[in-house]
């Protein structure tokens, strides 16, 4: 895509300064702007960089003074990170779902109903009895089983496999190689000790809005649902158990694992590497750190926890201090409780007496 | 599927009150229960959904007593959840195993043979001179390298990724994208600081009835085989390191690692996001908590493992209620030893002399 | 492949003792040979299994001494460890790169041009306007998005993803399942709580000689380019987010992750399950042990760090041993200054006088 300084400036409501016939065919940072290149100027510290960019056009503020000669053209608006952002985000967009059509080979299920604008890349899979929505995006080796639905305008990254009977929203993202459906790890132990499998027979519901990032996987309940509601940001390499719940706007960092049947709040921030129990529940709006493994319930909302077994964060870093500290302090402490007992001992015995006289 | 009640009750033994004729086309929890399912009723603290329900059937207890009227039809037993249990299991082999004969485009290699009553998917690759069993199940977009074996009633899922020269059991269950005989990660340190390659020239065996989860991996061996023992039940995004040895029933949850020819005894029980070091030995019946590191091998069978480095786990739990408490405990005890301080030199001191005296 | 004990000893540069006209058709440990295998013998631990083996051919020094009666052809080499070492790399390198031509139906999008020697699996898809190198291997349902460029003797695996603008190396590997080029996870929170994604629209870039294990996640940068320099070794199930750096010839471990714009030196060594906060710096030839969590910048380079909070690796073995220690030494200690009080108390009362005189 190719558009003239002109056409940007007038997108975002701004004035041109210099050649507003310049081709511009690229988003970059000012400090590494090259020809044809759009770039934005908001914090001053960057600002030796208009001087010297080969950018073809920079967007600044309205009140912004250059205090040298600047090559690329300026577009000048009230608030250039906020229109710069507006850019990407059109950009990102008009990229994202500008692929329509259906490739072949791929494969399309008998009594599947697709929407308008859908695109369904080749060898892409999408089962029997499915309903997918409008501008729908399944992209190349993408997976969908049968009894399916997705709501509008999501978009299925190459590789994802989403198995049958789960219910996917609009508007949701679902990156590379993700696998939405698949069964719970459920066995129930034998008698000679081996482990006979629990039918998993449940779905996965995915709420609107919702973000499943590249490798993470989300098991289908033993009965019933998995439930990622609206808005939920996951990101790569989670492993989300059976029957779990996950409330609206939580956020999950990479590699965090979630054990069957945990409830997790509304407005929840997970760190990365993050072990949450089986069954457990933690409340709206907690904040887990990194790394921590939450193996209780929690009742209060808006705690920060951490550690493992996580406590509330203030509890963790205290002890964390005092252990780095105990090389030091219980050396000391045991020397001054050795040089008491010395001179204890020599209040005790009567003076001149020696200790081991007969 | 679509049943009547009276067709249920006659597979498990049962005898119906009320009406026999109405049809079940789904399994549910008996507070799910909506027209056409049918559910059980074992633990009496769900009695009362039996009396609210929408469920067209419900198996109970011979036994049992409703203490109001009833509207779905009751289908009698001499163990309501055994019997639902058996449903179940039935349903998800009907369901596993419904799809045969090969969609296409699909890909079989020269010298392969398959046996009777398989599946392959849509867009499944088989390399050549595989020997693939009875009734196996290769989902769409599944890849099998060259000169590998596949036991009878495996199921491999879409975008499974299994390497030349594997070998798998019968009824093995292989998760959607897990990845099977790839390279270990063995690389040689060079004068130079660069790092060559070690080929990896071995495989991957898994024994009859193992389970691997989605975006799990088993690395093959660099000379002989990773083996995974009869029974096994890894879940998903385990990473299990080239000539790693697990025994036979031994279950390992989500996010664990295993790292290159460690050693894992039979009946282990192996907790999420555990660490083990390459080359220890784990011995049979060992139970390893989640999110511990087992850094050095064991020889004592059914030991319970905690922390990092893993220690026997009464005594990680007494360490560590030990550091929670050492916020309290440690400063109270270096104020003891100084107020004892302050006592021992007001008795050295003879009385009324001042410490400074020249 | 198949070759006689003669041709092999040619190729090493050794003599035959024995019949040379063998048939080799694999290689193997020398407890592990059978007939048609070749084994070395270096280290005289595993002497014994020369007059036991059914190995075909087994390569031996020039100055090894058997000590009975041997059955396999004798291959004698200047070192044998060296000269085995040379064929696995050459078998093992004649496997990769054996295949070659285009498999269908497979996917080249618009542009693109492909150099010669290459291999396209089945199922596999490259974009449009991509620059493919000579003698790169692309593996069955691989797939390349647009504008990616792949150096010369690549191979990139079964299922791999790579996404728009990439650009990896010559002589990389990325193994099955990987991920590389997939929006970071950037989101901004909006006056609601909800989060709203921040376009990603840099990307992946690989330099020569880079390994990418299996399920291993690569994020894009939000604009710019997350950058993997030459040499490095990516384990499986790594998580690398948007816009790190990682320097040449560091090697990381299985499931660890590194956060968005943090940056690692040349050299580096990184444990398994490691996590690595955002934005922080890891100097040159840092090690990082197994399981631990850089939270802050490090400036000297070298340094061996451990524990969660990483700090110097000696301190934390200390801290940890000292926590070990701690349910004997505290109460020990706390036993010791509870009996100084009872005699100091004794020393200060006066004698013969009760305690709780009124």
């Amino acid at each position: 895509m190719e558009f003239t300084v002109a056409q940007i400036a007038q997108l975002l409501g701004g004035d041109v300064e210099g050649n507003a016939s310049r081709r511009i065919n690229q988003l970059a940072k000012i400090e590494d702007g090259t020809e044809g290149a759009l770039c934005f100027l908001s914090n001053l510290k960057y600002e030796q960089f208009l001087y010297t960019t080969a950018a073809s056009a920079v967007i600044v503020g309205r009140t912004f003074e250059a205090k040298k000669a600047v090559n690329p053209a300026l577009i000048r608006v009230d608030d250039a990170y906020s229109a710069f952002s507006r850019l990407l985000e059109e950009y990102d967009k008009a990229l994202k779902f500008s692929k329509t059509g259906v490739e072949q080979p791929s494969f399309l299920g008998e009594g599947t109903e697709v929407g308008e604008g859908i695109y369904r890349g080749v060898f892409s899979v999408i089962g029997k009895n499915c309903r997918i929505g409008a501008n729908v995006k399944i992209h190349p080796q993408a997976f969908i089983g049968d009894n399916v639905r997705i709501g509008d305008n999501t978009v299925v990254h190459a590789g994802v496999k989403i198995y049958d009977n789960c219910v996917i929203g609009a508007r949701c993202s679902i990156y590379p190689n993700a696998v939405i459906g698949s069964d719970g790890f459920g066995f129930a132990r034998q008698p000679d000790g081996s482990y006979r499998a629990i039918p998993q027979l449940g779905n996965v519901v995915l709420e609107d809005d919702v973000s499943v990032g590249s490798n993470t996987n989300i098991d289908c309940a033993t009965m019933g649902s998995t439930l990622i509601r609206q808005g939920v940001k996951l990101d790569n390499l989670i492993q989300i158990g059976h029957n779990v719940e996950i409330g609206k706007h939580t956020v999950i960092a990479a590699q965090t694992g979630v054990s069957g049947s945990a409830k997790i709040g509304d407005n929840c921030q997970i760190g990365g590497q993050v072990g949450v129990a089986g069954h457990i529940s933690i409340p709206n709006r907690t904040i887990v750190t990194a790394k921590s493994g939450v193996s209780k319930s929690f009742r209060k909302e808006g705690l920060i926890l951490g550690g493992n077994p996580a406590m509330e964060n203030t509890d963790f870093l205290r002890s964390r201090a005092l252990l780095r500290q105990l090389p030091q302090v219980l050396p000391q402490l045991a020397k001054r409780v050795g040089e008491i007992e010395k001179e204890v001992k020599a209040l005790t015995l009567p003076a001149g007496e020696p200790e081991s006289l007969p």
